[in-house]
């Protein structure tokens, strides 16, 4: 997956300012940040979306969410509050074809999300 | 959980347009959607927030993934493209205080999320 740009992160051959890392999860923030806290939380292994989880991978959402969770609390919008946003092909906006999650705090996030 | 409406929904005691159901997950329409397709997706057991996740219960997140799957082949937006949206607290815009995945699909979704 050499062309993949978030697994070129992943495996630190492309900088990011990483905010986040476990043995599963890298977590860095979104170069182009649509709040005062936006922050990409990617699982290291390549999956290319939401419908490439299947029952050997699945367990990697819940452990995005656990990452998410440190990453609120670090950036102290747990108790104010955040959006986290996954895209999914052309419908859903997703620029880079390997799983990822937005999580967006610091402001008041619109309705409808896009 | 009696004054949570949510609860009330997947106790069926609130009638909602099911979507799909399994053991721990129930999906429904949203009220007000914001897209052609917009289905909530939620644990049934009461849950507040993504903050209220922990070892013991954050399982249910790749849970509701795996149905958001299902919903998507179901319809037909899993090609097409959708975004999946969950709110955290009051900057996240969360209405409900229990923990809910919103699944947009059948249009193009714009950026910023919100």
């Amino acid at each position: 997956m050499s062309e993949c740009v978030f697994c070129l992160i992943a495996q630190k051959k492309i900088q990011s300012e990483i905010v986040y890392e476990d043995e599963d999860i890298l977590a860095f923030k979104d170069i182009k940040p649509e709040a005062p806290v936006h922050i990409i939380v990617i699982p290291k292994k390549h999956i290319s979306s939401v419908m490439d989880l299947n029952d050997e991978n699945i367990s990697i959402v819940s452990k995005a969410f656990n990452a998410i969770k440190s990453i609120a609390e670090k950036y102290n919008i747990a108790k104010s509050g955040f959006r986290i946003v996954a895209n999914c092909g052309k419908d859903g906006g997703q620029s880079v074809m390997h799983l990822h999650f937005h999580l967006l705090g610091g402001r008041d996030l619109k309705w409808p999300p896009g």
